[in-house]
């Protein structure tokens, strides 16, 4: 979320210009960035779900038009524009079909609407495969030639990129790797899909806190317990907090969730190859620059050295992302770009 | 294996024509096709590993002018060679690596010395990405625009094509599914890489075998079981005749593989999201066509079906190869077909 102080300044800029919408349950974050992936404007409003798709594509793309006025642009200096939504969707179709966090969004053409409330071309993507192609293009994976992106929230999102491309699948369902299969013996861990024995199950924020509360349930003490029962609010940061302080169980907690998602990457790391393995999103700890969130990377690593076969485990470098919420409209816009240079028969790099 | 009968003729052939090599332990064979994957002419010897590796290349050089004589065409018509080999190799250095199928053909630059046997350039690749290749080419994959192949013999094998292309990975470990992990938890099945939970340690025949022995141990009567201890050798062979023949042991071991194989097949739905999934290899029980060999595939779309996202669950088919041990050298020369049409700047299909 740059702020106007970070904006990269026009006149130094690289055109052409691309704009990418970054859609949310919460937000509508949208980016003006050069051909260098430089934010050039950036603004945010709120989705206001309730207020119906047909608003919301609309304010989209008044979005676009007022990061071009921000930045002083013409918006004819737009090249193309890129959004990037939830699924569940039909993307060569440009449709929301029946995404979870955006109810009552559904069968909605938000790619031609969009389109038509901004006057320029939108090139249409999976949330998780934007962002992924933005860490890829100018973040943590600039320099790989192939990547996964692991966003870890409340759920697990992903992004795999391949011949710098986004692995959409055939029925936009690629890249949904929360939903892995990781432990089919497992009756007990429920994801929230309805499924069971997901990754998704084993380490998301959301399986953090229900294995906090079963710990606690079977008795657990230490200073987490205590907290949370004199009143404190049970979030993966206040896990991280007492894991710093010592707290053992909180420490097992992290390192466990950890596991379980160096676990999933063996399988990535068996079925795509990547050359690196980029982990995002809203519960990686602080980053390695940070006690807990070095733990957990190395946890991670640890159990991908262990599991997978020599030369990819030991060459697949993982680490952090390096865009934050900036991901997912820088990736939206690179993948504008990548569509617009492939219509313009520009093939280099 | 097509014999001199079933090649189809020259003279009504479509040139350019390439040459496939499919590598293997046991054989290698290669086969001359047309620009549309029809065979032409088909040659296989035995792979005689103890003879090591400048041997095997020189043979497998001299066997592509073999089949363009066997043809009755000249070598130069042939506009590029492929060969698959198994791993582990290094793809872009064209390089064996360690392949446990071939001991002693260690750090081997086999696709270069193919080439200069020959005297044509050589397109390198993964047995599996070849055969799967060969599936999506001319197979039962021919009208899918993306597709993962399953291998099910001693081992499983994997290729996974998406665009066009076989994904062969950042470090040539691309779709190595038979080792992605299924079930993390379980400590006591043992995958023949040394690693536990991974998929080719439920569904394989060796899989299917030793849990035939476990259920011995415990104590299962019926037919197998008899057949077994009067001397008959257990193979998957001995299990599906069993099967059919009503031994109910038998049949829940080909259907506990198929199950897990539905597993693992979720896993690459939710990470590919292929157009459609294709089961070859020696553990097929028959086809479609066989009582057994529907029961198999049946059950594995059943699994698939109660376990991945409606959408894909709905829309991606299972079915089981058609080209047999033809894939492999077909698949080889189909992807030297995509390198050179990419390399002579044609690229529609």
């Amino acid at each position: 979320m740059p702020d106007r102080s970070e904006w990269f300044p026009v006149s130094k800029s690289q055109s052409p210009f691309y704009a990418g919408i970054d859609l949310g349950g919460t937000n509508i974050k949208t980016g003006l960035v050069d051909d260098l992936g430089r934010t050039l404007a950036y603004h945010r409003e709120p989705t206001l779900v309730a207020q119906g798709p047909e608003d919301g594509a609309q304010r989209m793309g008044q979005s676009v038009l007022r990061v071009a006025e921000l930045a002083g642009i013409n918006v004819n200096q737009i090249a193309r524009v890129g959004l990037g939504t939830p699924g569940t969707m039909d993307i060569p179709a440009g449709m929301l079909r029946e995404p979870p966090n955006l109810p009552g969004w559904r069968q909605f053409p938000v790619r031609d609407r969009v389109s038509a409330h901004c006057g320029l071309d939108v090139t249409y993507a999976n949330d998780g495969g934007a962002a992924a192609y933005g860490e890829f293009w100018i973040g943590s994976g600039r320099e790989l030639s192939s990547m996964v992106l692991w966003t870890l929230g409340t759920g697990i999102g992903c992004g795999i990129i391949v011949d710098d491309m986004s692995i959409d699948g055939a029925h936009s369902h690629g890249a949904e790797c929360g939903h892995i299969i990781v432990d089919a013996s497992d009756d007990e861990r429920l994801c929230p899909c309805g499924q069971r024995g997901h990754l998704e199950a084993y380490a998301s924020a959301t399986s953090l806190m229900a294995t906090a509360r079963e710990q606690f349930k079977k008795g657990a003490g230490g200073s987490l317990a205590e907290a949370v029962a004199a009143g404190e609010i049970l979030t993966p940061i206040l896990i991280s907090k007492h894991a710093e302080s010592g707290d053992q169980l909180s420490a097992n907690l992290i390192l466990e969730a950890a596991r379980w998602l160096g676990i999933g990457t063996v399988t990535l790391l068996h079925t795509i190859d990547p050359e690196g393995v980029v982990i995002g999103g809203a519960m990686t700890f602080g980053g390695e620059s940070a006690p807990i969130g070095r733990m957990f990377i190395e946890r991670v690593r640890q159990e991908v050295r262990a599991r997978a076969f020599p030369i990819p485990a030991e060459r697949t470098t993982i680490r952090y992302a390096s865009l934050g919420g900036d991901a997912g409209y820088a990736g939206a816009a690179g993948l504008a770009r990548l569509e617009h240079r492939r219509r313009s028969g520009i093939t280099f790099a």
